[in-house]
């Protein structure tokens, strides 16, 4: 065990490095070794990936350096080193979802999100490590910025890399906050897309509200990664894919913003938010409206339908995995956690008739939110209620996570808090397919409130 | 090779064996037994399975009978012999979809309908023969009733399997015609639930049409196993699954139908043809009016629309499968076949934004379809254009099957035709999640029109 370190890493955006690829100053290559230095350095105290594919990242990188060298860069992201969720089908190395269960188990193919990455040229480094099956189990991932803290989950492994500068970005997925929830607790730009705006199939993720996402060193490389993705593969098969420019949206000062403060103002600690006040201040001394649940009949009655967002998503999605979890338990209960196995018990009364009327309360919910689109351009809170807390064993509170997911809107986690030298997103959160939209509003409030990044 | 032989096959309903299980006369270790007799004497002329699990069939079939003798058995289809096309995953055998790319491939796990089976107390048999990745590559099943002839496809293997009485249903997939239409072919009951009805996850189909469906003995054999599944798994993740009563609708006489010829009706032969036209003429003297595009302008509007559905269907399904099989060709393209790299090359130049329009056009199909429901029942026609046609070297034509597919509406294909030997399916189409109903009516027809069955 590594003596817990307070960290400093340092980001790495590719895109932020775009002119010197094309005037040759940098190749591809170039950057993936720095990537490779940062993980020697990192990787062995942080624990982000479960397996690696350096040589092949290293021909990737060659293939890439020698297309933009005769200027015919496959996109934008041609090079980039990426991190995959380890529920995420590769076809060159194997996907464990984090469970014994499934130990060296390989695919043979890739994921449509992988598929299209490889053919825009990007450079899949390794493989990250998730929590059990994407759940709540943790995996041994340390936080960067303090090893003794978590990193947050699910998609813990892709946060800490893109943290710690080992890759540019990493796929994720949320179902519940597995994105947003370790973008903030890692202090890298989380991105969790509408709800099957990123063609989701060869993930591990079975429920109606999971969703690929992207962890990322800026707003730009998020983008440009699901940009890239949608194009080569769309969203979800019958869904129109992610909607939006073809390179991130420029900042656009929002009118208008809802504050949400969501079920985790409750237990956000009090400097969190100070932090959130603070910007709310901000904000309107900038000239942007501020609304709350405290003074628009509208907030509040979403407030008050989120209120158990958590609940709620955590029934439909517990009927939507049972059958998997129980799969797993026949094959061999004492390779599931306890957490999984009280999951599993907790999910075997349920009904198809429960499970309707619980899709039910999620589409009302959704109704409700979609109609504030018209007084505002967004929404904003805390990602998290605090910094990553101490201690490994759990990934920390979702609670402000999840009602991006309940009600399957964009959402962005912007790196820009600091609480006692640890980071903590400020949430956006959008509309159904104004993915664009959001990225616009999000790229003011980094202009605006952030330092400098990349 | 064999000698081409025209079969007698004999399909074997479990649920028509109901009230000796209940008994005791029968046991479902003696159903099963008889089923692996007719398996003895036609697997090596029909090669239905890919892979059989004989021993674990036995031990469930007494799992089964000791539950039915307890006078508790698990759900209707407790002990019921069933087999799973063999894109559908299965912990105890591969799921080789019909590719030598994924020969001995294991998913370690059962899909969600393989799972809800096995809870009901199915017994599994063996993976069924699937066409390439279940498109129209044939493999080398048989049917039944002539053995020089195709059984149809893709769900080639459930469909022979079933007609000749080695299990009681099985299930299968349709994205275009590849559950109706070898249930047409083979003489089986096809039932191609509406889209997402059936949750398909652990199915290799990655596009928005496809759907898992059943291939049964008689209507109540394919109601239960359907009903079965979406209990315990429901649909699609997010969908309502499959809605209606918990044993299979009694017969309901329809007002009104409608006579849909589709782009098929052009390539039927003059006996098929005539078979639909004297149906048309007994459903007319036994009272029920019937619509034609001749005589009705909505349904000549859904017959113009419709016109086109299998080019629109398949562009849908080429842009979402495109990332899959250019994986495979990436892995080696010499182990696809000539119609799949053919498949490929035409997707190659196809857009997110083309991809949007076709979904569009499609909305508006089916939205155009549904206004039907105002005035008629159900729609009919034949399920393929004549019987199955000899060769093996397709499965036949589907366009009377691809409507449905496009419509994401129910379909049952009835075996109520026989000609010079073969049998032909008559096909209703319902309405989205109106399964229930559609079945209703097909009960209706079978009693007027079939022989007895089971």
């Amino acid at each position: 065990m590594n003596a817990p370190v307070v960290g400093n890493p340092r980001m790495r955006s590719y895109l932020a490095h775009a002119a010197q690829f094309k005037s040759g100053a940098e190749s591809p290559r170039d950057f993936l070794e720095a990537c490779l230095a940062n993980l020697n350095t990192w990787e062995p105290k942080v624990g982000a990936f479960v397996n690696l594919n350096i040589e092949g990242a290293r021909q990737a990188a060659d293939l890439a350096t020698a297309r933009w060298r005769a200027g015919a860069p496959l996109s934008p992201i041609d090079g980039m080193p990426i991190g995959i969720k380890d529920i995420i089908e590769t076809a060159d190395m194997p996907t464990e979802m984090g469970s014994p269960l499934f130990a060296g188990w390989r695919s043979q193919k890739d994921a449509a999100s992988v598929a299209a990455l490889r053919q825009a040229g990007a450079v899949i480094l390794g493989k990250t490590v998730t929590t059990e099956f994407a759940a709540s189990e943790p995996r041994s991932t340390c936080n960067p910025w303090n090893l003794a803290h978590t990193p947050g989950g699910s998609s813990s492994g892709s946060a800490a890399a893109v943290a710690a500068g080992m890759i540019s970005a990493g796929l994720g997925t949320q179902v519940i906050g597995s994105t947003i929830r370790p973008a903030s607790f890692c202090g890298c730009v989380g991105f969790k897309p509408t709800v099957g705006a990123l063609n989701r199939e060869g993930s591990h993720d079975y429920q109606s509200q999971s969703c690929t996402g992207v962890l990322a060193a800026t707003l730009p490389d998020a983008w440009q990664v699901a940009y890239e993705i949608a194009q080569r593969v769309g969203g979800d098969a019958g869904t129109p894919g992610l909607m939006g420019p073809e390179h991130a949206p420029a900042p656009v000062k929002p009118r208008r913003l809802a504050f949400l403060e969501t079920s985790g103002w409750a237990v956000a600690s009090e400097a969190a938010k100070a932090s959130m006040q603070d910007t709310l201040r901000r904000l309107l001394e900038a000239g942007v409206e501020i609304r709350t649940g405290r003074d628009d009949a509208d907030v509040s009655a979403i407030e008050t339908e989120l209120a158990d967002a958590f609940t709620l998503s955590n029934r439909v999605n517990s009927f939507e995995t049972r059958w998997f979890i129980d799969g797993c338990a026949a094959r061999d209960a004492s390779l599931l956690s306890q957490s999984m196995r009280d999951r599993l018990e907790q999910a075997k009364g349920m009904t198809l008739a429960d499970y309707r009327g619980w899709l039910k309360e999620r589409t009302s919910v959704r109704a409700l939110y979609a109609e504030l689109a018209d007084t505002c351009d967004a929404c904003v809170t805390l990602s998290a209620p605090g910094p990553a807390p101490q201690g490994l064993q759990t990934t920390g509170n979702p609670q402000f996570a999840v009602p991006s997911s309940l009600l399957g809107i964009p959402a962005l986690s912007l790196p820009l808090f600091m609480l006692d030298g640890m980071p903590l997103g400020l949430q956006v959160l959008g509309y159904a397919n104004g993915d664009a939209n959001a990225f616009a509003i999000g790229a003011w409030l980094m202009k605006e409130f952030g330092s400098e990044s990349g």
